[in-house]
């Protein structure tokens, strides 16, 4: 059985991050989904919570039918980066192989002896972080259907557009 | 639908929150298992990782059926009384009710206005996670009918009584 | 009796912020004035110590007559934005509302369920911390009439604007 | 003009504490009350939070008609006893001496340049911070007149007697 | 006996470094080399670790002759500029002059009462740490003139100019 | 050409350290010096600033003839004991074993592929920190000779005797 290790911000989790999860368990019986930056939130770039980013992966999967083989877990930054691989490493539970497209991520991680593999996004130009923020902060309800709908549903309920003019009207906290 | 939170270090996950988890689960819908003391491991009361605690988790829970129903997040200490309970609802998908019997757990949420419900705990001498540490140290595996067999086979592959014995033969790093 | 709450940097504390204090006691009974990011000093933007700054509020309110009403708390960065506001509850005393103008620390105080006001703000152009700053950087004291003279008597004798120089024409630490 | 420092964790704020401010301001001016541990509640020898105790101290001085003579700031624990002194000549407005009967404050200052006097503590068996908690879980108000009266009254708002049980009662977050 | 403290980032040590080391020398009887940021590594500002820098410059004093005279130290960002020249004598073995041409360096050291000389540093065009790592991108190895030859040795070793190009095509961890 | 780490607190610096470098060169050219608990100092079982042993171990070394062969860095605690040996690993020069006798940094190091071999240890009753230590508050000197001459003529310059003294006599800071 091979479980393959997925990380990123997931700010929001979106339809890319879905079909890229859909793509590791073609190869992998099971995914983790790691969750990082995990102590931020409420800022332009890190606009959710981890707790609100947890569950728009969980429901999302649910939706999919995919929950059951996967596993989400929060990480914090540790800002330190020769350490980072092998932290992600102790707070997750064990992985066979990462996905992931940054050379970065590749390079710790095989310093870890961990095999890293090429992560398949679709249509990178919409299903982007960034580019789903601006149209959050443009409030007309665009970015919708980037998400999958519980994802959607959970940044409605908590009024995603509001909260990220807040936050760009404000000065850093 | 609701959702309740269960939170401990579970250094191991034993046969007693494995009824506690399902004795939630008669009353809710969801469990929301928090791993806490995240950032703690090989120390004699700290044996595991957050990871290998994750594992014996959701193991135990695929074993039982439960784990369509549960999610589990790791809690790294605050150092911060006062923050904790909010902390832990920041990490955490939303939930509903806290299961404790811990009279300060139990403050600490209520000043947050979570309700919180006493936790059914069965058998609690053995059931308990120093009690199965020292079994651990005195090495012939009678802890093992402790735990459910997934977290048992996890600890045992992990060698547990020897990375026990190690750690109480050596000084704090 | 109904104690307000005053938030900011106080880099440094201006006739703006005296103002705002006064505008503050018009409607409550006292003020608490907590000054932000304590850790910080001998920064571009943040050029005094959090010791001088409460030096410079206090000295400012006593010449005001207002030292009695007002209590001055230091708050470290938590960086943890979705815990900001309830850290700010448990390091000052008691308060009934805050007065920010901040969209930001409007929603996480009332996530804390802390009544916001609108803070009233004269001047907005020159009383200002980066406009002083500029002109302390021009070194021919003109920030001086900005400030109440007892803060503009302590700025001058940590010598503010050799300070600021030295730490322009330095690199970071 | 002088400035005394005081320091101390102040769990809770007693009447040899009032005696000892009093004290402090037959010799300076004004004093400066450093409460330290500032990050520390709910733990049985860290009952209150800063806040509280910034209030307890600040009301107790209103009543004893001193507050418009002392200044409270609150301390975070550094961890880094080498560093402590300056971090709280850097966290305090200025001061010209200390007054504690640590004999490693007192060096610590020392090494600092601060003069450290001698404190006059009166009645030390009964005035003293872990005499009065075990009057406290006694839970039958006899601690009540060891505090100023305004402590008193903050503390018996807090509820200190039952939060002190509850916390007697848990095991460590 | 004199002893003068050099302190840098070293990111990576390069032939001006070495210079420098040399004139302090001159006047000095032992250097203390202080590695600042220590925990940084793998940034496009900070390419090496703290370990692999040690190794550069201890290789290159052997190199040179001078290993004798010097010792070098781990300077982790303490994030609070007020305690940054104190904790870097505390983390130091004792010195009496510090080599810097940093005004922001010299107003912390005098505070804690160490004079300040001025570094004298050769060619500060080519010897620069940013030229130096940009050369390293450009990936045809015109940097390795610049840096001692131990120094471009180790620096070669661990494959820098690929390290770089990943880190730049990489997002932040 | 191979090096061995030794780990240690060298709270102080004894003949029985200076006997395992010896030791430990015996088996490798080189031997880095890896200096514990780095932020500690001033408590009952951490006397020394890290400052300060470092130069114990250096001066001792210089008097020994050792100083040549190796180098000494001084390590923070991390408090996450799955991230120590690597932590370890990044603040130090490459080395090729680690000598230790505690079985708990053995299975650390083993995690990261690092052989460790056993460290030879003489006369482990006098050479022994915590026993040097009481002899020290015993204060009649009978510690300095089992340290090396540049040892103890260090320990005592900053007045090792009456430091701990204080600290024995001070509540923790």
């Amino acid at each position: 059985m091979a479980r393959g290790l997925f990380v990123g911000r997931f700010q929001p989790f979106h339809n890319g991050h879905l079909e890229a999860v859909k793509s590791i368990l073609r190869e992998c019986d099971e995914a983790v989904i790691a969750v990082g930056s995990s102590q931020k939130s409420h800022e332009p770039d890190n606009l959710f919570t981890v707790g609100e980013r947890i569950e728009m992966i969980y429901e999302s999967l649910k939706e999919a039918g995919l929950a059951g083989k996967c596993l989400v877990v929060g990480i914090p930054d540790i800002n330190y980066n020769a350490l980072w691989a092998k932290h992600l490493k102790i707070l997750s539970p064990g992985f066979d192989f990462v996905y992931s497209n940054s050379p970065l991520v590749k390079r710790l991680f095989e310093e870890e002896r961990v095999k890293v593999k090429p992560l398949k996004m679709v249509q990178r130009n919409e299903y982007d972080g960034s580019h789903i923020r601006k149209l959050m902060l443009e409030g007309k309800g665009a970015w919708k259907r980037l998400l999958p709908p519980a994802a959607a549903r959970i940044a409605a309920a908590v009024k995603a557009e509001k909260r990220l003019k807040e936050i760009m009207g404000s000065d850093k906290l």
